[in-house]
């Protein structure tokens, strides 16, 4: 089955798929973007997604390209003629194309493409049964973390710079030394007295669909909670870290730079919080 | 004439150019670009231009992809395709196309689009005669403002707020209440006492060419000339204000926020260095 592409409202072959030079996408990433897993044939977190994604253009004053019943009905489609089962689709929305001028174009439309992906779920569940390491860095990004664009320079440089150190993500911290989150993750931890620790949402970071579920969920357990901003010398002397994202669901974190943290093997709480998350994807 | 673009070796009707959706430039902001005055057929501080264009590619390691003299032959050819006497070639460089995953493909090949267009110059001309009004705003870019990248949102942000408030340009300054820049432009003052300043280069500013073409020019001159950052206080009590860039030359600045600089009208030592910078792009 060849990929399928949406583009501004036709379907076609992957390879194919194209946006003039001129979207402002391009040229000025001026454009918003949400990434809804799939799972046995559903999308996860569909009405969390679709409301931080229209959040995300109201922020930007773009204009939705559509109303968000008919984009639902554009990812179903998306998924069917992909033969999608277990993936994940990548919708992009951008504020359309228009000679290139810095302000907003008055007449522009908003652009819309999407595609999607198979992804293996073993593959998750391999990395989460050994753990990933992640390494620290600056947190050089602009100040409207909260809102999901293709702004994502600093972003690829941070994921970049784990790749070359062997790590699998990175944990930016900002100017007092508070973790921030990772490239495309949030940051979780347990303290040495078994408190789950992560940072609230403020412009500083992605409000993630998967740490809100995680929340939500953890509700009914008793398990002590603080939102609040930890330093990486918390962070390093954690008890337990894990980090959470739409494709990474809850992932075990078992270094930190040079630090091993715990005894070098997923901690207690973050394999039950991968379980409680799992049970939830699968419902 | 209609207009052609240049797109990974091809010279192509304007509208018909397009670039794949999975172009990283679309999906992360991940390339650089650069903005090259032409007038009466000649470019403008060419070297300057593709040595700033060479720095932003080595600092993200993008490999070039083409040496120099090849894309100055394409800078013609898009020139010549065009039509062009006075106007403007915009130059695009992407990390390439590639499945989307955040870290550096190992396998793409980088892309290279340039467009070109006229620009009439009476109406910088006629801009300057009157002088343009600025508004000041938080810089809430990322930390690497010396790479000329796409990653451009707080730019259209910042330019965008300018135009609603009736401005040309927006000031953005820093949390310690210092200019920085433009969101396309360099900032200048001249102080009461007749000294004229501008930020030293840094990770916070755009090294501007017109920027550097000037404070060459301004050696032969007996003007005193301080590299320093200045704040929005210093900039709404100067005695002249002025910006630079490639596409507004040296422009006069009337009016910073709801202050009237000087008498309202272009002040003398911005015009005459306006006059300075005219003679420089006619020679």
């Amino acid at each position: 089955m060849s990929r399928i592409a949406y583009v501004n409202g036709q379907y076609l072959p992957h390879r194919h798929a194209s946006v003039h030079i001129e979207d402002r996408g391009y040229q000025f990433a001026d454009g918003v973007y949400e990434v809804v897993p799939v799972i046995a044939g559903k999308f996860i977190d569909e009405a969390g997604h679709l409301d931080r994604l229209w959040r995300s253009m109201s922020e930007l004053q773009i204009t939705a390209p559509m109303k968000r019943h008919p984009m639902q009905l554009v990812m179903k489609e998306v998924i069917r003629q992909n033969g999608i089962v277990n993936g994940l689709i990548y919708m992009q929305i951008t504020r359309g194309v228009a000679p290139r001028d810095h302000p907003f174009p008055s007449e522009a439309e908003p652009a819309l493409v999407m595609t999607a992906k198979r992804i293996s779920l073993d593959k998750s569940a391999q990395k989460a049964e050994k753990g990933v390491a992640v390494i620290t860095t600056p947190d050089i990004r602009w100040s409207r973390c909260d809102i999901k664009s293709v702004s994502l320079l600093p972003n690829i440089l941070a994921k970049q710079e784990a790749v070359e150190k062997g790590a699998y993500e990175a944990f930016q911290f900002d100017e007092d030394g508070f973790v921030t989150e990772g490239s495309s993750t949030n940051a979780w931890i347990v303290s040495q007295d078994g408190t789950l620790i992560t940072r609230p949402t403020s412009h500083s970071i992605l409000a993630g669909i998967t740490r809100a579920s995680l929340l939500e969920l953890l509700k009914q357990r008793d398990i002590k909670i603080e939102l609040r901003a930890f330093t990486v010398e918390e962070l390093k002397s954690a008890r337990e870290v894990f980090l959470t994202s739409s494709s990474s669901y809850v992932q075990p974190v078992v270094k930190v730079d040079d630090r091993v943290i715990g005894n070098g093997e997923p901690g207690s709480i973050s394999s039950e919080l991968r379980s409680v998350f799992k049970a939830y994807l699968e419902n």
